[in-house]
């Protein structure tokens, strides 16, 4: 596995790849989450380059840009495990070089749920992502289900903008008691670490009432807000039952749905969701 | 000389294309600027690519995307006598999908001039440059420099965006009388387009004032001032001398310079500029 930090010698690195080249691009401190996208693209690709950038325009003014945890060798550890051939830790400072002005922005899509929490985040995203595909220059790129809404805006910038990349999103990988793997979890103190259960247990208990046949999202809504307020240290940013692809609030569902929320435990913020199909 | 309409039809005829690909991206109703930036790009190239596209997001409500002058056929038998491989002539209904919702924008360099003159349009060459380059995937790409806010524009986005693709920005070809090409000069009745020489004469006069030792931008902006006022027919939107690279107005010029201008005959806009080295 090749380790690359300069935008010269990533084009260099990236030269010497024929055949397909499929993308993984993370901000670190990795777990099994962004092992499986690893996996994934080496399944599916001659080879897989994968990025660690901890993307400064995606944070706002008030979040944990600063605290963001890395550790470098271990990310490496677990790429060269999962077969990775090239790895890219590009700086901030030859990333957004002075006088930087360009941005990449979608609209409808990121106005609700995450956009509205977190305003400016998918303008971030969205522009670093286009650097990163346009530096990498891959053939398929893999994104986790994890950040639902993230994944909708990049097909949805991918399609709109042309690029020739085919957008993989694979499933959430959870710890054994149902909590999303999210580089944020090590935020959590024990006692949160535990109450962040309710997180699967309240999507769950909408997704039970789903396969019972509810169909009113209002009702959905209802249930994981009711099991969030049962436990004393969540405190439940939103929750949404939304059309899958353009992530409208819903009245009834009756196509592809997104269930999604965003909570507080303390200051750390995490965010879940179930696809009803 | 091939010609594809289709994104599918374009992506099967790029992949036959080995060897150093440049890309001409026009708005069609060519002429001799247009094809000067052909004959550079198979000059430096192993094969050309031209696209024809009347971007409807990058003219304003009142401007003249309704009237702008087509001539297919024409168009085409010039790529093909300059040596053009491949010609993309796009359909605005394949290019700008029902849900379409992302733009590219560059913030500072877009504010004066024509951003000023024309809001929007920049965000639209933006955008459209951005998808075309996407689809096309050349290695170099060529500008005329009669369009010299626009050549700026994209050398901008193109180093924030990290797209792999050098810019080449090509000299404004010019009439026998010093008018500078385009394809709104169809607009003009025989008077106005008499009357049109006086862009040429303006930023003329203030050359020599340049070439004399005048470094006062207010003096060289008031001598182009001077000659428009003297054309009845002539209408000044606005003369710049700028920074070069960042579009600032200047007091003083002491490095390269840009000096431009815009001005009506009847509906007709027409813009120049001459670089101050």
């Amino acid at each position: 596995m090749q380790t690359v930090t300069t935008f010269a010698d990533l084009r260099a690195a990236r030269r010497t790849l024929s055949g397909m080249v499929g993308f993984v691009p993370t901000m670190g401190y990795l777990h099994t989450g962004h092992v499986s996208l690893a996996l994934r693209a080496g399944s599916e690709c001659a080879s897989v380059v994968a990025s660690i950038f901890v993307n400064p325009t995606q944070f706002g003014p008030n979040e944990d840009l600063a605290k963001y945890p890395r550790d470098l060798p271990r990310d490496l550890a677990q790429l060269e495990a999962a077969g990775v051939e090239l790895v890219w830790t590009p700086t901030p400072e030859e990333m957004y070089l002075p006088g930087f002005q360009t941005w990449v922005a979608v609209e409808g899509l990121t106005r609700p749920l995450e956009g509205e929490a977190r305003p400016g985040h998918f303008r971030g995203v969205t522009t670093i992502v286009t650097k990163l595909f346009n530096a990498v220059g891959p053939d398929k790129a893999y994104f986790g289900q994890k950040d639902a809404q993230q994944a909708a805006v990049i097909r949805q910038m991918v399609k709109d903008l042309n690029f020739p990349i085919d957008i993989v999103v694979c499933p959430i990988v959870r710890e054994p008691d149902g909590l999303a793997l999210s580089s944020r979890n090590i935020y959590l103190n024990p006692e949160e670490r535990q109450a962040a259960t309710v997180l699967f247990l309240s999507l769950n208990a909408a997704r039970s009432a789903y396969d019972s046949g509810e169909r009113a999202a209002d009702k959905l809504r209802s249930l994981v807000r009711e099991k969030v307020a049962s436990e004393p240290l969540a405190r439940l940013q939103y929750v949404s039952c939304a059309d899958y692809d353009t992530l409208e609030e819903l009245e009834t569902v009756r196509r592809k749905a997104l269930l999604s929320m965003a909570v507080y435990f303390g200051k750390t913020r995490l965010i879940d969701n179930f696809v009803l199909e």
